[in-house]
């Protein structure tokens, strides 16, 4: 067994970088067809982040970096001496794709801010920073996903929710990263919701668990506390959309349950995130206003019907309270039981 | 409105008697198609449980007793002097269609006890006894609804799990009973989880109450524990599956999980199911055998090629601990904080 972590790379990634452009795995497809479309220019870029093919947040920030680096090689081949109006043009169409997603703003401020500086073919330069921000966020995933472990030592099983993987990232993965780097020390039982209504569980999570051979039993969402109950997970383990200055963390819809069964039943809870994650502008999750996605997810067709009085109640997300956190693992650090004055140490 | 429960019989019932045979309604195909079949001998009936057009403890044992109805009438016109013999046939191939039934049985002993003291043509007698147990149920039921509905006066919404309705029962229901009768006393939002992995909650019971034109929403079961952090709900009402001694309910997956979440929320928990229900054999629910469903409710087609390393893990019920129940409703009363003794007061 290799004791370099970085040399453990999932065989699940959401995209490669090619000279033709960015190669980009089809989520919507998974896990029943593995089909991968290349795309070689800005607008190419934002479609696939539109489209969901590319999905979760750090996953989405470096396909955006990568849109940059392919908009600036079509702009300067267009016109070598005046590429920078139509460049910017196509950052905004990037900048439209995902219009919550942090890291999306964040890739495309670091790829904006750099090409003050650039003379001559822009492509070389921010090439090399797509690369360099792809690379940190994987080398941040390593990173949590050793200290996220070292916290589980000696733990028998773990459940994690939605998916924090390969996929959603860089590569490596959030709390599926932890997860990893756990089960390579030994930690053999490996638990996964399904996560209903979008599957993430069942379509993503264990999908790259099977691609990575490591062995993981996929449960319905409402089984966990049962799960618990049973003794054969020690944490939960998740990820987080927003964590606010105090700790308390939205995730996808789901979590808050976990996070309740879990100290019910004397289970630990760690949420894993890079502190890109923290919006230090928000005070607590009550001023995290919670997105409401369409019902037709939960609702059958026949109810969709004008006479129906049914419908469905469909929040993506939810917010769990600093004080059933357990640990907040990010690349700068572990922050035990999470409070305003923990959450300082990891303030950058 | 009608001051009479049983003026406010449900449009979804799962079966009628017609003087042709029992016409079944395939509970398989619901909510998208609407299909009834009639069934006009023993035989037919057992198929019809077997292949789970007919689900539900209740409607079950009410289906089984009619099924004797039509192989009586059979047989003696077959042969009216010695008919017995082959009814005795009939009766072993429907206790067979659904081996884990405890109402089956108990019909079908029901109606076997009855043979002993008929003369000449068995089909009246026997016709007008199963008419009488599916009477008695749909009374029950709605004895049942009254007394929840007395619990739960004042409530502004509830929130139920699984399918214990008209589809379940001889009609009307043991929960969702309850939420009928509360919600002709104006408690005017109900909430019902969908229920994985069978979506009995998305396929059944938003559906009856749909025909019933009582309003509902829909939720992912996860997102049971956010919605009771919001306020919206009072009570949880389920159904059970074996109750014993002591109180502790068996009952789908999930449900322990959301009387945990309800503990931890101020929200009431209440468990309405007719005293057959109750196994005073059962010490206690550590007793109780949980059945595991096949992994491959839960499982993606691909992850069952033989190289995958994914499992499923899919209990079909849990154990609700008594403590965590706040009422056990049945047709001979509520027992109120359940416990050894308080159960005695319903025992017959």
């Amino acid at each position: 067994m290799s004791t370099n972590p970085n040399d453990v790379n999932s065989a699940a990634a959401p995209f490669f970088w090619t000279e033709q452009g960015l190669r980009v795995l089809d989520q919507r497809l998974l896990p029943g067809q593995v089909a991968y479309e290349v795309f070689d220019s800005a607008a190419g870029v934002a479609e696939a982040i539109a489209t969901m093919r590319v999905r979760g947040a750090p996953a989405i920030g470096i396909a955006a970096a990568f849109g940059v680096v392919l908009g600036a090689r079509v702009r300067y081949r267009e016109n070598p001496a005046d590429w920078r109006a139509a460049l910017e043009q196509d950052m905004k169409i990037l900048a439209a794709s995902r219009p919550t997603a942090v890291n999306l703003f964040w890739a495309l401020e670091r790829m904006g801010a750099a090409l003050d500086d650039i003379q001559g073919d822009p492509y070389p330069p921010l090439l090399a920073l797509a690369q360099q921000i792809h690379d940190d966020d994987l080398a941040a995933n390593h990173r949590m996903g050793e200290l996220g472990a070292d916290l589980v030592q000696g733990s028998s099983g773990l459940l994690t929710h939605c998916n924090t993987g390969s996929l959603a990232t860089g590569g490596y993965g959030t709390a599926l990263g932890v997860v990893r780097s756990a089960y390579r020390r030994g930690v053999k039982n490996i638990y996964a919701g399904e996560t209903r209504p979008w599957l993430q569980g069942a379509r993503l999570t264990v999908w790259e668990l099977n691609q990575d051979r490591i062995p993981a039993t996929l449960i319905a969402d409402s089984a966990a506390a049962w799960l618990m109950k049973s003794g054969a997970v020690q944490w939960v383990i998740v990820g987080a959309d927003r964590i606010a200055a105090n700790g308390d963390a939205a995730n996808k819809i789901g979590t808050y349950s976990l996070a309740v069964l879990a100290r019910q039943h004397g289970v630990r809870f760690m949420v894993v995130a890079p502190t890109s994650t923290v919006d230090w502008n928000t005070a607590n999750g009550e001023a995290i206003e919670i997105e409401q996605r369409d019902p037709r997810e939960l609702l059958p067709e026949c109810y969709l019907a004008q006479d129906s009085v049914i419908k469905g109640w469909n929040p993506v997300f939810d917010v769990t309270p600093a004080h059933l956190i357990d640990a907040i693992v990010t690349e700068r650090g572990v922050v035990l039981n999470p409070s305003v004055d923990a959450m300082r140490a990891i303030r950058g």
